[in-house]
């Protein structure tokens, strides 16, 4: 059956959203025209207002509605840590875990030849500008950037280049996850995960 | 982390969509972010505009962008079938087993005393109305209605009224879906299946 033309555009529109398949983009239209007049008018003019609503944090390039994001404009992160990812919505999963209490940096991407992206099209001189600044002295960046080969070479890149200006580079380690079963683990992260392995038996070396 | 206060609406109004949780609307929200802003307002307006672009189909109260629905408007369908339907939302999956060739009514629900849901409240007296129009007589409704106590209830008061209108009322078979495991069947639909059951012996009563 043809649905009404705006509709057939939604749907169209909706399953180019992560996990949203044709069925699924059928049923959530069907909610929609469930949803009273005045609540569709709100979230059509909130997601069409994005662009003007929501832009880069001037400091890291986090999505935020001001000049700084909520974590640069908490002044009791720790300054001194600097924590490097491919994208800002790779932000919320790091924040969750409430451990991590410095600040951020987005790259906007990583280097991916095949793609025609290098170094000039990531945010490296603006990751160098700030460590730069000697109000704000850093001590450590750690680059949480993806475990596969082009994460991994963008890390490798990013670490010659940064240590002479920062103490300590330093990676996330890989492993298991937490809560996965070791039968469903791939090869190269049981590889990681036996390289990586820790001591039960001794007290951790400390850093 | 808290988000952008658009973003946190946005997120917010995904969550109310059927099979979209808190985690589904983020990831969401951060694929729109990475949309081109003209994709994003353009969907936007989509969304926002649906109250005013989609309306019932004045025939059969199906969704349509035109005074008739793509279904009533197609003069090849078999006007003396209706197939009687809850919700509009349900004619596309009919719709996409091409073997309805009839037209639709939409009763807009069904009899639910529990939720104050009357006789009234349904499009029963506009279904009467259709099958007094001597141009277009009708020989047989269907009534589509799920097969639960209140889709039931609905059917049996709807037959009991329209039998004094159209020669034969029908209902949907009962039984074991399609390519489904008999062993996860409920016990409802085991004695659907048993008490509805077809021979493959004779050849099937002519109808």
């Amino acid at each position: 059956m043809r649905y009404p033309r705006d509709i057939e555009s939604i749907i169209e529109l909706l399953t180019t959203l992560p996990g949203v398949g044709r069925r699924g983009a059928e049923r959530m239209v069907f909610a929609l025209l469930r949803w009273n007049p005045d609540k569709l008018k709100v979230f059509g003019a909130l997601v069409g207002g994005l662009p003007d609503t929501v832009r880069k944090c001037v400091q890291c390039g986090n999505i935020t509605d001001a000049e700084l994001c909520v974590v640069c404009a908490n002044s009791s992160r720790d300054a001194s840590i600097i924590c490097v990812v491919e994208e800002a919505t790779q932000i919320p999963t790091i924040e969750k875990s409430s451990l991590f209490k410095g600040l951020y940096h987005v790259l906007g991407g990583r280097l991916s030849p095949l793609d025609g992206k290098g170094a000039e099209d990531l945010s490296i001189d603006h990751l160098l500008h700030r460590l730069a600044d000697p109000a704000h002295p850093v001590r450590e960046i750690i680059l949480a950037l993806s475990p596969d080969v082009e994460g991994r070479a963008t890390a490798i890149y990013l670490a010659d280049l940064l240590k002479e200006h920062v103490a300590l580079v330093s990676t996330l380690a890989q492993g298991i996850p937490a809560g996965a079963d070791i039968t469903f683990a791939n090869s190269a992260t049981i590889a990681a995960a036996f390289s990586g392995r820790t001591s039960l038996s001794s007290p951790p070396p400390q850093r």
